[in-house]
């Protein structure tokens, strides 16, 4: 067999570890050059193949693509952008078997979430509804850890560790300062639909500290909500409140969109943490510090999981052997074996019923009043924030990231239009 | 000489480093039993010197207080609380001095910024004023670094480093993203009267990364401001904005204070880094991200500078090593020897010359522009941000933080009013 080329791509938003799938992904193609010639990425995801704009990653050291492993971000660039179906498009695929047939691609490898399982998915049905043999395997990525069939997914266990330990640490400070300052600590949390994040700024519980969850699952109900902080803080000095970004009102609204206008009369977008740190204050007189974590939760590779950066890699590795085994629109999942001691091994599940199904928390994670998280969640939680896998650090004091030469592949076709 | 007991307090906001202090002079105490049998630590400050709640240490183990240097917040509770003059509130010093005298107080530790510095001084003058034996030093703090004399401040360096690395990790997530989505990050930081901690954000420039800083030194300039941002995003397709929370208007306003209002009409606290991102969403069009770190910064002993760890702990021991050498009334400093490669020594400042000076940033360290910060404020800032100390971590993944028995001295005193 001839070695054809590979294509790898980075899709949706990125996470702590995506580059440690790339860099699993590209080391695992430098051990077949047999088979695989060179891996070229795209740039900005699959745009990146509709425009041509590829990536010659064997101009990238040895060196530079170890270092992906403990460098955040997408190196390669990511996009927001979905395929529409072959019906509605057919342009784009005709596009895209003109890009893979020109560079000699046989293999497509994408990284990404829910919407970007959906893409790769469209791409493995290329051989069979186009004719044009190419075999598309996903690479599991979302830090809202809402694949199904895998256990959990690369990039959650590192902003669940990041917002377990900073939760745990502010709160040591407003536990400082209670007596006389600051008696309520919010923090708000990504995760729009699914409170998976959130859950993890439950477990500070089990360290002594006083916290009130609000889940997107759960409908926000503020008398409710009122009273279990007053009763913290009347039981303990302080609370901490971790929000989603996705917790809502009972029709629908998001906490954070609570019709706030600014000197113009402007809608203004705030975030759900003001919002109820203001609601806190004006109905219990707590004097409050908020804080919105936002990128800083999902990019905090100076705190990742080791547990996380092991599965991100095992699961890029793993995308290229079951592609050199003939494997087409499958997607490499995480099988948990045990939870104590934590084991798990690579699965795998069709992309057919991976694409666009959205995993919720279970709701036996859940407490009864709705604000915390339950000994099942924390058994599931725990083993995807074990370990520490600290990048290494500059003389400056500075982590060393690795920023990638990018050097393009000479373009062969002409133009495309997304 | 009869060993006489030590009281030992942490004022105003915590760090990530205080305890480290705490450790300074508890174990140095610990070694020499001839001359302080105990320290006595204050709960909650100043506050519970007057109230008569302090803290038996000689009931925390050994472990106990060496895990202090790896624990973020204060240990036995701070507070936001100043002490009159003499004049003003003759009643609260006779009840230190009754305090001080039935629990055998000789010495006294005060660990905080600037108006803790104040509070020291006066306490440093009951000796002289009131005739009654007290060694007063005080043990520097603060993450605003604006005490003077000292080069640096314990629990700066920290922050400088957890916002450098912050501000690096998500800007390497927005470069990702901008192709097709946000293009510009907002990061607020601390800092409402001096700039320092903005400025750390200032330094991920020599990582490649284009980034605006607004200082609280520098009058807000929106035509400015905007042009900048628009000029960065159109020559490296996205931004990072670092805007210290004390960043104002021309006539004193906060930025944070735009007028915004709630659904009720209420003035609505916000935060300067939502204001700056829908301004430039407004003006220029660009998606956005924005975080507010609050707590977050000043806790994250999780990545904590080594050299604010060494230096926190440092200036308790020296603390200490000055009362017994029989000084009073001074501070404990940081003399920088040379900044590459950093060396430094212990100095000290006499608390008349501390107390209610905020030391600004020098105005040779913001760029001509306003919006970043030059090579000697990098020189300043490289050293006190380099080397890593991290916590041990338990076998679920979380740092092992300690929390103390705060075993109560029992009280001999009637009540005070504070």
């Amino acid at each position: 067999m001839t070695a054809k080329n590979a294509f790898y791509a980075q899709s949706g938003g990125v996470t702590a570890v995506i580059n440690a799938s790339a860099c699993g992904v590209i080391e695992a193609c430098r051990k077949h050059p047999d088979k695989i010639a060179n891996v070229y990425a795209g740039r900005n995801g699959i745009i990146g193949a509709l425009t041509e704009e590829l990536i010659d990653t064997s101009q990238e050291s040895d060196e530079a693509i170890a270092a992906l492993k403990h460098t955040p971000s997408g190196a390669f660039g990511s996009c927001r952008y979905k395929l529409k179906s072959l019906e509605e498009n057919q342009r784009e695929y005709e596009r895209l078997i003109e890009v893979f047939k020109t560079h000699n691609i046989g293999y497509f490898f994408y990284n990404g979430g829910g919407d970007s399982a959906d893409t790769c998915y469209k791409v493995s049905q290329l051989s069979e509804k186009m004719g044009f043999p190419v075999q598309a395997i996903h690479v599991p990525k979302t830090v809202d850890n809402d694949l199904p069939i895998t256990d959990n997914c690369p990039g959650f266990g590192s902003v669940a560790k990041y917002i377990a330990v900073s939760s745990l640490e502010a709160s040591f400070d407003v536990r400082s300062m209670a007596a006389t300052s600051t008696k309520v600590f919010v923090i708000e949390v990504m995760g729009r639909h699914a409170g998976w994040i959130a859950a993890a700024g439950g477990l500070i519980e089990d360290y002594g500290i006083p916290v009130v969850v609000l889940f997107p699952e759960v409908e926000f109900d503020q008398e409710k909500f009122l009273a279990a902080v007053k009763a913290k803080v009347e039981k303990f000095g302080y609370v901490t409140v971790v929000v989603s970004e996705g917790c809502h009102w009972p029709d629908g609204r998001f906490l954070a969109e609570q019709g706030t206008r600014d000197a113009f009369g402007h809608a203004q977008l705030g975030g759900a943490a003001p919002v109820v740190a203001n609601m806190i204050k004006d109905n219990l007189g707590y004097k409050f510090h908020w804080a919105v974590a936002d990128y800083l939760q999902r990019a905090a590779r100076h705190l990742a999981s080791k547990a996380d950066v092991d599965q991100a890699y095992a699961l890029g590795q793993a995308a290229v052997e079951k592609a050199l085994e003939g494997k087409n629109s499958i997607m490499p999942t995480i099988v948990r074996e045990s939870s104590s001691p934590y084991k798990w091994s690579i699965g795998e599940a069709p992309l057919s019923e991976v694409a666009n199904v959205e995993k919720m928390m279970p709701t036996d994670f859940i407490t009864d009043d709705g604000f915390g998280i339950t000994d099942a969640c924390k058994e599931y939680l725990y083993p995807l924030i074990q370990g520490e896998d600290y990048p290494p650090y500059d003389e400056n004091g500075m982590p060393k990231y690795v920023t990638l030469k990018l050097a393009a592949v000479e373009k062969k076709l002409p133009a495309f239009e997304v």
